[in-house]
């Protein structure tokens, strides 16, 4: 079940099923003015990977193949009935909450008063394009939409369905508040000097700074889908622990791809780490060691999986997927 | 019940009590880094009127005047027993969020991208204090706050709770995302020429921006005080109504305000509107009219009140301190 070619019709099966939802979920004009539907619409279908989703969807199935509960959730009112992998609609809303504030920060990241980058996913940033002030304010709306969207899906007043709906809220707004991903990126832009205080990260900093940046959100995504699948809490710390692993080895891997890649393959501009003295893996611990320690990162993630006896699903070659990728 | 004695005292005992809410509330180092914390800090203590949570808490106490069933809410196992006016402890979360969430609107719009304002509530605005990036980012990390915190706060597993904490989230996420507060802020960035396409509004144009703008989240925050406190679906709705006005009301004063009061009392730039060729109820309709128009919202919200049966608290006096306050 782990074979490249299954993983593949997996992620191809999952993205089409996430984007037509999120082009569901996303308001239109007259509830929301056109400009900022054409904004979202903008930055949300830009040829993402969607591995935040991806990862919910995954963790979703790899929990509904040991819960009996499961059975019990498909017949919540309202909750449409499974139509792909076991269990995942259930973890859908998640899904594509998780993928609208992934976006929201990487249009506040790309701004002039941050990162100030004018490509992204080989085409002109939002704010190139809308300007500034729309572009702050479309990450806003995302961020809004990512909760609005939480509280509402999936439909339902059953108790089991409610609270995990309310762990999810919990989670997922941690993950992405100052504790987290906001938290991160305050370092990040610290570490370049802003604030007023300069920062100077070591290894353990380093560590510190993405842990909060990318491993909070990709920690929660792939919680999330375990939650909403019923799975157990010691599956849920299991899943946690096997994120934990992967979003480190997904960062280091971004920092390795940042020194060799180029913009054609990355679809945003190369060496920019380098350019900006950002603190970075091969900076810190040079290239092969690097790579190492990514490799490292995920053995420990798939040595979890089996530990917590899964067996089969997408997970393990979404381990590997994250450390093989050319962008 | 409804002098402006007996309001000032409610209103004081509200804003402390939510203020040492919001200091518990917000994180502090280690958990986020110390500058995200200082910003935080700096502007939601930066002594802003709190009309919102007031208004909550207001609502809550209208709400559990009425409700048996709120005796039973006092009963669930990790809620802190109300020490306070009535039923106000349920909805102190809900309160707080909608603030955390009104700060972060105002440090977003106050950036040069936006608005381009540098004094705020007398002092100087975020962005001029920490920079850009770091106004963007805790603007963003607030905003992630106030969802987390409703979604944690007030604590408790008891099922007719967590359906109200659920229909709270939403409330508030609908007034906060594109259909509510983002979209207002477009429209107002678009009829000063923003985003590539100039608005211009007449009269019912600036009513909807208005209702988006400001109006959302004000009845937002009524409505949750009364979902908290347990109140009927009718109840609701008659609260909604009558903050749909308070809001209006609010508005146009805010118009008038602008026109006629000076940068000490406001605490803010006077004259902005004008000079930046904002639409405004006095500029649109002249300064008596839009005095009359105001003055018609409020009657109009305290008939709704006085139709819902509210007969004692304090949301008929909150409505004729909406047009008499003078910043």
């Amino acid at each position: 079940m782990s074979s490249p070619d299954s993983l593949d019709t997996f992620l191809h099966a999952a993205r089409i099923r996430v984007d037509e939802a999120l082009e569901r979920y996303l308001p239109r004009p007259p509830a929301c003015p056109a400009l900022i539907s054409d904004a979202m619409r903008y930055s949300v279908f830009a040829g993402g990977k969607r591995l935040r989703p991806c990862l919910t969807l995954a963790a979703a199935d790899a929990a509904a193949r040991r819960s009996p509960e499961l059975r019990h959730a498909q017949g919540i009112p309202g909750a449409p009935r499974d139509d792909g992998p076991i269990g995942t609609h259930l973890a859908l809303p998640a899904a594509c909450a998780i993928e609208l504030i992934h976006t929201y920060s990487l249009i506040h990241d790309d701004l002039p008063a941050m990162d100030n980058d004018t490509l992204r996913r080989g085409r002109p940033t939002l704010h190139v394009v809308y300007g500034d002030g729309i572009a702050i304010l479309t990450g806003d709306g995302l961020q809004a939409e990512a909760f609005a969207l939480l509280a509402r899906e999936p439909v339902g007043t059953d108790a089991p369905l409610v609270l995990r709906k309310l762990r999810v809220l919990q989670t997922i707004g941690d993950a992405a508040r100052s504790t987290g991903l906001v938290g991160g990126q305050a370092i990040d832009l610290q570490a370049a000097g802003q604030g007023g205080v300069q920062l100077t990260l070591d290894g353990d900093g380093l560590r510190a700074m993405h842990a909060k940046k990318t491993g909070a959100l990709i920690r929660a995504s792939a919680v999330s889908g375990a939650i909403m699948a019923f799975a157990t809490d010691e599956f849920v710390d299991a899943i946690d622990r096997y994120a934990a692993d992967l979003g480190l080895a997904f960062q280091i891997v971004d920092d390795i791809l940042d020194v060799e890649g180029n913009a054609h393959e990355l679809g945003k501009t190369a060496g920019k780490d380098e350019s900006s003295a950002k603190p970075t893996y091969p900076a810190l611990f040079g290239l092969e060691p690097s790579r190492s320690l990514a490799a490292d990162c995920v053995a420990r993630a798939k040595q979890t999986l089996v530990d917590a006896g899964v067996t089969e699903g997408w997970l393990a070659a979404i381990a590997d997927w994250v450390i093989e990728r050319r962008n």
